[in-house]
């Protein structure tokens, strides 16, 4: 036997017995072991698989296997463990299976710590550190420069607190809090600063290659995953105090509280101040997006609004109505645009969308008649696509019939989802 | 042959050969045929998915076939159509078994005919409409009265306009616009009338056995679920009413539009008035509420609040943030309440919660660490559950260790889900 057949031996033995530390060790060593395939083409994973053995697996799965790789027998690790009775496994195969998309807007790299909003002392400690990150805002708009990497790209502009000083002492600057960073051990805070002042002379100061953003869409989308997912957050709140800066309930004005979280009627007696009331709090706006599917299963709705591009078709979306749940939702949404009936809903994704604050709840529907009469007040045209129709757009191939939503919309995602789906079911 | 014997020939023959009207005419005559079995334990619906025909396969599945049969291979109508490879029916058998759990708060009697609601004429005519019902709210609580059926029940007051006619012209008076009935043909339609005046006169000349609710919860659950329904509806939209009267953006006063949907600021040159702004329109607050399940899939994890019963245990929930998903929300939650750690969700249903104005989001999630460290001042105690302790605590025995949340709640829901969860996955 090779030294590599060796080697790929032990390693595998290693995961049938579940000498998890063994596997790291290897695996910190000779990484290309991960995915290897000894008999009958079994990978180390289905081997913890068919033995039960967790900590293996996740050590395994952390370092990133592949767990769609099938054996000589057609089984995934996950039907091994199925067939095996451990439940366990299975659970964590398909936690990772069902990960959610890295969608624009969506990832989050700073921890919240909403527990320090209300800790005065170490925010002002933060806010003092050398190593803290502020993103300056005005009228809504993040301070960017041209992205190093691409051209179309943009980044946020990262200010140190010494940048920030007099923004900081200033009475006409808001402060949120947004979180500290995940993934490194100093843990740098990040605030987001919004400014009245005129960003002309700010932006002077401050750096020199720095503008605001002019439009919001499709601005936000130049950013890179981790920028947008921030922005996402520190939009939304600031949203929200620029336009509930007064007590709904009884229009005296308010204070901030809680590191930009809560605003707090300053007129004694108002009926705001007993117990917990969501005039207090952000607002978020769930808005439901979803795929009509054909009952033949080989063709997809899609509308145009009379603001979108030329040529360019999308998901039909709407607000969610109190008292709603998310599929009644969807159906009346649906029925009231096109004049098409729903039956089955299905939840698939997520999207925060800061314009200003929606939660975007993404779903494929199955409509159960076909007739399209569009409701000329929401959308100007709505027609079914086929498979093939939604593939040329999204290759942008010069024969397509329509322009697909930016990549960076969780619309495009449901069509893509769509156009990988097995085609029985 | 028999007679019935023939009968029931000649109805798998119709199903057999997509012949849906002779289907329609005979199930109008003698119904008891729909889930027969002819050879093989073939049913009409198998019939109909063996050979493609979606329109009898309708005809069955809206006069109320059961989908879950199997013939004597084993197979339901949804397999039969997969095999064959006729989707669109496979997707229709699929959204009638995906159909979402009837929960309380979310059945929907009335379509909301969203359009109607700016079209004055048409609600005028509603409102002097001798079948129209109006409800009567005060403080955000319904008229109701003690139910027919059993004794813990109560059902809604449903008023005519000559009931409420002083009421209709007060000034005092909210009106909110409901929608009409789905059911019947001659619609009638529903209007939320909120009034501020003393109930005690009122109730005296409505309707001598009639009350208003004095607690919100739990006396909303004891609603029937077409009441309760209606009443997430309307409470969601007079709670908005009741606290957001002024103008958040400049504190100015508003006036009610749309049918009771839209609050409109009052001083000329407010930014509300420029474009659209969601300070005009009610507010849905997204709320996570999720089963934790522990990773060897045979334990879940319940908290309680201070606020409970004795003895209650439930699922953790929390409100959506601005900027994130529903999955990062169902993670930070999780991590805040309890202190561990969660690896894959998967969204089960939805709720809506007129407290005052929720959608409750229900999802199990799966746990990646076990230790449970509870943060004080959100839950007094958390702690993993074996199924066989779910399982003592649905059905009440002497022996549970912990007690339910009420079967109205979507925690109930998920937890009863996870119990009827295949053991293996
Ligand atoms: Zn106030
Ligand atoms: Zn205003």
């Amino acid at each position: 036997m090779s030294v590599r057949g060796e080697l790929l031996q032990r390693f595998l033995d290693a995961a049938s017995g579940g000498d998890h530390e063994t596997l790291s060790l290897m695996l910190s060593q000779s990484r290309e072991l991960l995915d290897e395939r000894g008999e009958q083409g079994w990978t180390a994973l289905m081997l913890t698989a068919r033995n039960g053995h967790y900590e293996a697996a996740r050590v395994l799965l952390t370092s990133g296997c592949d767990t769609r790789v099938t054996n000589r027998s057609g089984q995934t690790a996950r039907d091994v463990a199925v067939f095996w009775g451990h439940t366990h496994i299975a659970r964590l195969l398909t936690g990772t299976d069902t990960q959610e998309p890295d969608i624009h807007f969506n990832r989050e790299i700073l921890d919240r710590m909403s527990d320090r909003r209300s800790d005065g002392e170490w925010l002002a400690s933060r806010r003092a550190s050398p190593e803290t990150v502020f993103l300056l805002f005005h009228a809504l708009s993040p301070l960017v420069r041209s992205g190093a990497e691409r051209e179309e790209q943009i980044e946020l502009c990262k200010l140190r607190s010494t940048a920030v000083q007099e923004l900081l002492t200033g009475s006409r600057t808001l402060e949120v809090f947004l979180g500290v960073e995940k993934q490194d051990d100093g843990q740098p805070a990040w605030f987001a600063l919004s400014t009245e002042d005129d960003p002309s002379q700010l932006l002077q100061d401050k750096d020199p290659g720095s503008f605001f953003l002019q439009e919001a869409m499709p601005g936000l989308l130049r950013l890179s995953d981790d920028d947008a997912g921030v922005v996402a957050q520190a939009r939304s709140v600031l949203a929200w105090h620029s336009r509930y800066r007064f007590c709904p309930t009884c229009g005296s004005d308010t204070k901030v509280e809680e590191a930009g979280y809560k605003r707090t009627c300053l007129r004694a007696g108002c009926r705001s101040l007993q117990g917990v009331h969501n005039t207090c709090y952000p607002r978020v706006d769930p808005v439901v997006i979803m795929l009509v599917l054909h009952p033949d299963g080989k063709q997809c709705m899609l509308g145009r609004k009379k603001i979108f591009p030329p040529g360019m078709f999308s998901c039909l979306a709407g607000f969610v109505e109190p008292g709603e749940t998310l599929e009644a939702a969807v159906r009346r949404e649906v029925q009231e645009e096109s004049g098409v009936q729903v039956g089955s809903v299905q939840y698939l994704s997520s999207q925060a969308w800061p314009m200003p604050s929606c939660l975007m709840i993404g779903c494929h529907c199955v409509a159960v008649t076909t007739d399209i009469k569009v409701d000329q007040n929401e959308i100007e045209e709505a027609r079914w696509f086929t498979r093939q129709q939604v593939m040329d757009a999204l290759v942008k191939d010069k024969q397509a019939v329509f322009i697909m939503p930016p990549r960076q919309a969780i619309a495009h995602y449901l069509l893509k989802h769509w156009i990988g789906c097995n085609a029985n079911l």
